[in-house]
Formats: structure tokens, C-alpha cells, sequence
């Protein structure tokens, strides 16, 4: 059996501990094993800031664009590969597998592209001038510099190609050297990802390292100059905050966490429709791709009262036709839940909304034989309801609940907000003032809200993160926030101010420290 | 004696608990009495986000801005009033309490002029729409919008007008109703002003609250559309950042906590030259400035070695005229520290110092007599000194060390990032290649450097907080940020994109939800 090796201090070395072993989740077929134990993991995040760091930061940005074209390169040279690993790691099918590593490959080359505009520049500059007293002589400009430290990068078990891509590729092309940690139990992908562009020799020395296996004390290892991107449960967010060197020394943290996201249903949308069938399909579609794996996925899905019925009935008949099984076959259209530990947490979940609703469609009831299966799960629950669980447990997995709610947007968004902050919400309707005002009440609520429309072809609907909009959302998402296009790169850059003499101020801006 | 009330849900209320004793630090005579303990500050939380978030977006940013105005203009019509408050209770000479006082007159009229700027908006328009498809229907564009909680400003001693004036500004001109708490030793200046708000009616109701005494379980009382802008001790802002709401459910935080700001004199600036007088007068005046007490003031000065002497010495002469006493005679150059606990601090501090260096000016010893006065002390380290408190140890009083290094940029650059993050250093040098070299060395470590330079007329010193300019640093100095003229809007507001149709998305943002 393969043994997953961590990339430290530019070269493969391996963990001495009890090893952990990654499988098949739908065959529960052993694939590899890894352990991270007794590494020199400070040793290695030491050897990023001293030397990867300076390497970077001696590139411009359209230099360090040129290196995720390169690696853009190199992944999608290795694709069909790496769709391979997804579907037997992932329990990914193809369609899941492609979501995942043509994300990294569209992401890497996305920001390539945002390299290329910014040209020659090694650092941002942030705004005009700014005259500060009577003569233009006192003068004041804002810059963004690359941090000096490190950039650790937690990861989740659900996407580890394009988790991987997204976050490394917003911190080297800031000009920080990356330190990525992927969810242990689908591993082989980004562990596959790192061997490519270790083999092409695309980076600099000391500008990408690999922790494969379990993070030990990574997060503690952190300082003041080092930033921490975390993707994951908001109990683990909240340890990482809590840690002493983060409260200390201010340790910058990016957190995407738990998100109950709604879908909302306008009243102007009648059964039949356009704007309805838009609506069902990115239910349907948010339910059962990688069964529901997704922290964009829609969770709440709120619609009149009045139509509740209906929905129920439509939504019933296009979860029945999911053929759920080993996502190696090609008849499959959704495939199992990553681990064991994943499939339990649904079935707790799915008991928890049980307890103040219904299921209206499948259960959680065991499927019988091999591999983490579930079926999808339609809840409903009652108008008005007072149901709590609904709106603060997120179910990560193939489940969805629907509330019933007045048709007017007020009703909507005061339900909709109950969730606390999310990533993304989406309203389905063409009624102008509906809309307005849904928008006006879950904007501060969110980071994100998708306006599902008929017209637009080939939507991908609320689940599909876009490398140039932001994603992450306020409260119970985590507060943090990462893509937006050139917004990314703020979290790996220090804003500072300078204030002088406006020649001088000119002249070291023009010439742009190193 | 006065009584200090509360103004919460609208109304001066009065606490129940044991009084604590606010007094005149250079007299010890008494002036005034507080408690905060049985005051229902839930129940005022609560009023400001139900009654003055809504409020305030009703109107646009040139409404809030008119707002501000009227509270500048307020302010500006009892500045005597205040300057003599400032001078009894905050130990400030009349000097000190105008740089406070008229900051706060000052930030008020320049966000009032950005409020105008951004005109009839009432949310933020983020950046130029994108192309999200292959056909241009498929678009996204970022707003800004209010958030939807309350605005929790917890200020410092020191500047209890500028403090307040700073922070509420940023929040009312984005939209955030303000719970302001000063600091209770200092409060009588900050209570006075909101006194004076309240009489003259100007802001819609629950937009504005003052918590007057301790801060209890204030931090703990604050949800995810809540967000929290603290001054203080690294100490306290670690514990907030430690709370389980503030874990749980990312209440935005933004700390400005210590900084060991360095000023660095360049080799080509020699003794008597402009340069070097710039930077005599930039330090003697951050080192006897409200008796050092400023977050921004030069606490580690560094010179080449073979400047040392002469820089000591002038140092020493310049000190030796300013006279200490009671603010309130017309002679006096530097008033008392703040509380006794402070002049406690500020002596532990000195001898921390002292164990690992020399004091070459001053001392730490009693003075004799009434009142919490210090003298001036000026320490000294050997070059390549290992010392540690001098660059952890924020020692928040007239007290400034000298540090030898080699005249080489990269020298001074380490040196200065040993204090692990600050608000602000300041390099006083014509050399082009000096600063490049130490600017990009340096920046990343700052929100802000200052350039000295004698031809600047009037120049305010590194240690004035210009509205224009952000107001924070990373690491140590808590890893916040404030001002920075519109930039300080974002820290009160939610980005979100809106993905969808693009006339969809082009009529929401051009309508303006409210």
C-alpha cells in the first residue's frame, strides 16, 4: 500500500508514528496510509519564511502569476489522473471529481490572469494620494506588502484539489510561501497535486511545503508576520482562534466554517415556470452533488406556504431518480459520504432536524453493505415553526429542509437570518420589490447571494464558488473571506500607510521596495 | 460631588452598585463618582440594534456625514469646557487636551466631508461588476452594506474625545448605531460630550449609547452582526478575542493594542543638519507628549553607534527643560500619568528596562508630593544588545531607549522587527537607497511609517493619528485597523457579492436597498 509522504523543507520526507489509513468510501477499500508524526514541522515553516518568502517577494506579481499558469499547466496535463484518485479517495463521481480539479485548474489560471494585470509591481498600491496639511508637500499613500511570514492553509476533506488551488494560489501570487495541510481522508488527490508540481520543478525553493497527515501543533507554531487560512467545522475555527499565540500575538486567521444556506423561493415564481424549474434544479443539484459535501450547498430551501406542497412533491420526484451507488460505475449520480466519522455526523444530523420536523423524503436509515452510503433527505417543517436545529446544525451531507414561509420577503429574511451569518443565500424571483427587499435584509447576513434567473445558461447555480466574487460570510461561516478576484490578496499582505514628503513618498512607490 | 450617569435606550440612568472615584491625577483630589453594576446593558444593546440600525439606514452617507458635522460643530462650541475637563481630570497640560480635544473636532469634520463625498448611497458599491459567463448576462458585483448589529467601542485613558470622535465616526457614517465605554478614570471628558450631544438632539435615537463605569459582561453580550473595537493592554484584547461568543460566533473584533514604535535616524543625517533636528524634536516631543501616554509615541529610538553620544546628550538637554508639574499652571511642559496605577506600570516598566540597560536620563524614583508625576527617562542598551523588554515591554509613560545599531538599513530593519508588529516607526534619512531599504524592510510589520522630513511646515510627528491615514498595526499592536478615510467604513459593514442577471443586479444596486 502507498505511503503518503509531507514535502518540508523542499524535499519528501515521512512520519514515524502509528499510521492512519485512507480508503474507498464506497468500498471501504484500503488505498494508502500516512502519518505526520515526529516531523520538524517549526523546522519546516521556518525554512518557508527564510527562504520562500524572499524568493517570492523578489518576483513581480505577473512572475508570480507566470507560476500558476505553470501550475495550472501541470495539473490539467495530470487531470484524467487525478479524477481517477477522486472518484476511489473521494467517493467523488466524475461529475464531482471534475468539479473539484477543474476548479483548481480554473482557479490557479484565474489568478494567473490577475498576475498578468498587475504587471511589473511587487507590492499593491492602495488607493490615491492624499494631500495631509496646507501644502501638497505633506503627503500620504497606502500600500499592501507581502507579509513576512508564512502561509498555513487548513483544508477540508471536500475539495482537496481546488481547496488546495484556491488558497495557495491568492498567497503566492501575494507573494507569501504556502504551508498546505489537506484533510487527512482524501489526501491522495492534493498529495498527487504536490508530487506533480514537485516533479515539474515549477516553484521556487521553499514556496509550497505539504503536511500529509494530521496537523499535531501546527497552529501553535504560528507568529505574528504568519497567517492561517482554516476551512472546516466552526468547533475547530473556534480552537484555532482560541490558541494562545492567535489571541497573542495576532496571528491572522481566515476561518470558513458552518453555513445553514437558503434558497428562497419568490411568490412570483409559479410551479411550471421558468424561474421555478431554475429553482428546482439548483436544489436538486445542491442536494446530490458530491452528495451534499459542499459548504455552499443549499441547507433551507424557503417557499411560500402556499406552494409548499408542490415543491415537496417535485423536489420527492427528482431525489427518487438519484441513483445513489459506487461512483466508479457510470449509471451513479451520487456517490457515498467521505468517511465513516461523516456518515455518522449526518445520521446524528439528520435525528437532530428529525426531532422538530419531518422527513418527507428517504432517512437515514443504514442503506446495508459496504461503503459510507446514504440516501438523500428532504425534512419539512411546519409554517412558523419554531424548530432551532433547522437553523444552527449544519447536516453535511444530501439533506435539505423546507420551510414554509408567508410569500412576503420581510417573513423570508427574518427566517433566512436565523441561520446567523452564511456563505451564500439564493432568491429565485423576478418580482423587482420582492427582490429589493430580501436583498436589503440578508445582505449583511451573508457572503454571497446568488439571483437565480432563467436567462443565464449554464448557471451553476448557488454552489459553485467563482474565483472573482468573495467567498466566506459573517457569524457562524466563520467571518473570514477569500477569493473576490484581486481582493484575495489582502489577507496575505500588511496595509500600511506612508506619510511624508511627497517626492520621497513618490519616488519609493515608483520604485517599489523589493 | 458629580455622579456620572448612563445613557442607554435613550435615557440617563444611574448605577447601583459601590461608586468608583474619578480625580484630578496631579492633585488627587476627587471630581466625580461612577458605577456601571445593575444597568440593563443587554437591554441597551438591544434598543441600538432594533431602534438605531434602522435609523441610520434610512439615510444616505451624506445625511450620516451631516450628522457628524453637527456633533463636530457641537463639540466645537463647548471646546473650552472640554479643554479644561481634559486638563483637571486627564492630567493633560492645556496643550495635550486640545491635540484631544480638537482631534475630535477634527475627525468629526472629515468624515462628515467623506459622508458628503459619497452622497445620496446607502450602502457601498465594492469595485467594477464582472463577467461571470460567456455571455455578459451572467454577472457579479460586490456591495457593501451596514451591518445589521451594534457597534461596541471600547476606549482608552488617554484620549477620551479623539477616542470616542475616531471610533463613532467610522460606525454612524457606515451605518452602525454606537455603544461607546470610555475608560472610567478619564470618562468625565467623554460624558460631558455626550452630554452635549444629547442636549442639542442631533442624532436619530438609539444611535448613540455611553456606558459610563466598568464594562461588566459588555464583550459577552455581543452576537455575529455585532463587532467590537477595542483600545487598550494586549492583555485585555487577548481576553475578548478569548470570549465564547467571540470564538463562536465571529463578532468582529478590531484591537489596537501595544506597540513599540521605533524611530530611526539615518546615517546620512548628521548632528545639527535639519534632518537630525526633525528627529530630536519628532522624539522629545512623542517622549513628554501627554506624558508619553500615546499609543503612537517613539518608544525605542535607534542611532548609528557612532551617533550615539551625541544623541544622548542632546536628548538628555532637551529633556532637562521640560518642566514637570500640575497642568493647570500656564509654565508646566508635561502634566502627572494618568492614574496611580499607571505610575505604578510605568515604574515596573523602568525597572524592567533598567535590568537589561541603563538610564541615562531620568529615573523612575517618587518624586514627593500629591499627584502620579514621573520624570522623563531616556535608557540606553550597548549596541547588539540581546535585551528583550525593550522590544516587548510597551512602558506607557515618558520613557524612551536608545539603541546603537550599525548605520546599515538591514541592521536597524531587524532591530525594529524585533518588536513583533506596531502601530508606527518613523526613519528620518534623505538617502534613497537607505529608505527603499528600510521601507520594505519595515513595512510589513506597520500599519504606519513616517518619513520625517525637516521641509514638511508643521509636521505633526509620527505620533499624530491622521484621519486620512490608517490607525493600527499587526502582531503586537493587536493586528487591527481604523481610519484611513473610507477604508474605515469596511470594518462596520459586509461585503457581499451579488451574482446573478446582470440588469437584475445592476436595478438592486442603482435603487439602493435600504
Amino acid at each position: 500500500m502507498k505511503t503518503l509522504h509531507s514535502y518540508l523543507g523542499d524535499r519528501w520526507v515521512e512520519g514515524s508514528g502509528p499510521l492512519q489509513t485512507l480508503m474507498n468510501p464506497a468500498t471501504e477499500e484500503p488505498l494508502a496510509q500516512v502519518s505526520s508524526e515526529g516531523l520538524d514541522v517549526a523546522a519546516a515553516l521556518e525554512h518557508a519564511r527564510r527562504k520562500g518568502g524572499p524568493a517570492l517577494r523578489t518576483l513581480s506579481f505577473a512572475e508570480r502569476g507566470m507560476l500558476l499558469k505553470e501550475m495550472s499547466k501541470a495539473i490539467q496535463a495530470h487531470r484524467d489522473e487525478l479524477l481517477d484518485l477522486a472518484v476511489a479517495n473521494g467517493g467523488n463521481t466524475r461529475s464531482d471529481a471534475k468539479f473539484d480539479v477543474d476548479g483548481a485548474i480554473f482557479t490557479l489560471q484565474t489568478y494567473a490572469e490577475i498576475g498578468a494585470s498587475l504587471g511589473a509591481a511587487k507590492f499593491l498600491v492602495d488607493g490615491e494620494g492624499v494631500q495631509l496639511g496646507r501644502s501638497p508637500r505633506f503627503h500620504g499613500q497606502h500600500i499592501n506588502v507581502p507579509r513576512h511570514g508564512v502561509a498555513v492553509q487548513i483544508n477540508a476533506f471536500n475539495f482537496p484539489a481546488w481547496g488546495f488551488a484556491e488558497k495557495a494560489a491568492s498567497a503566492l501570487l501575494a507573494g507569501m510561501p504556502v504551508f498546505s495541510k489537506p484533510a487527512t481522508s482524501s489526501a491522495m488527490v492534493a498529495h498527487r497535486v504536490m508530487e506533480i508540481l514537485v516533479e515539474k520543478k515549477i516553484l521556487p525553493e521553499g514556496t509550497l511545503s505539504l503536511l500529509a497527515g494530521g496537523h499535531g501543533d501546527l497552529p501553535a507554531l504560528l507568529g505574528p508576520q504568519d497567517v492561517l487560512a482554516f476551512t472546516g467545522s466552526g468547533d475547530t475555527g473556534a480552537r484555532i482562534r482560541a490558541l494562545r499565540n492567535v489571541l497573542l500575538e495576532s496571528v491572522r486567521v481566515n476561518i470558513e466554517a458552518d453555513s445553514l444556506n437558503a434558497a428562497v423561493l419568490g411568490p412570483d415564481a409559479e410551479p411550471g415556470g421558468d424561474m421555478y424549474e431554475t429553482f428546482l434544479k439548483d436544489v436538486l443539484r445542491d442536494m446530490t452533488q458530491k452528495a451534499g459535501q459542499k459548504c455552499t450547498a443549499i441547507r433551507r430551501v424557503l417557499v411560500p406556504a402556499e406552494q409548499a406542497v408542490t415543491v415537496r412533491n417535485d423536489l420527492a420526484e427528482g431525489l427518487k431518480a438519484v441513483r445513489v451507488g459506487n461512483p466508479a460505475l457510470e449509471e451513479t449520480r451520487m456517490g457515498p459520504l467521505a468517511t465513516h466519522a461523516q456518515l455518522t455526523d449526518v445520521r446524528e444530523g439528520v435525528g437532530k432536524l428529525g426531532a422538530e420536523g419531518k422527513a418527507v423524503f428517504g432517512s437515514a436509515a443504514p442503506l446495508g453493505g459496504k461503503g459510507f452510503f446514504i440516501s438523500p433527505v428532504l425534512m419539512e417543517f411546519p409554517k412558523d415553526s419554531l424548530a432551532s436545529a433547522v437553523h444552527s446544525r449544519e447536516v453535511f451531507g444530501p439533506v435539505a429542509s423546507l420551510l414554509p414561509y408567508s410569500g412576503k420577503a420581510a417573513h423570508a429574511a427574518e427566517i433566512v437570518a436565523r441561520g446567523n451569518g452564511g456563505l451564500v443565500s439564493s432568491v429565485y424571483s423576478e418580482d423587482a420589490a420582492f427582490l429589493e427587499e430580501i436583498v436589503s435584509g440578508i445582505a449583511p447576513y451573508h457572503g454571497r447571494l446568488f439571483l437565480g434567473h432563467p436567462k443565464i445558461e449554464m448557471s451553476p447555480g448557488p454552489g459553485t464558488v467563482l474565483p472573482q466574487l468573495v467567498h466566506g460570510g459573517p457569524g457562524r461561516a466563520g467571518g473570514g473571506e477569500e477569493l473576490g478576484g484581486a481582493r484575495a490578496l489582502s489577507f496575505y499582505m500588511q496595509r500600511v500607510a506612508l506619510e511624508g514628503s511627497r517626492p520621497v513618498i513618490q519616488k519609493l512607490v515608483g520604485v517599489q521596495p523589493a
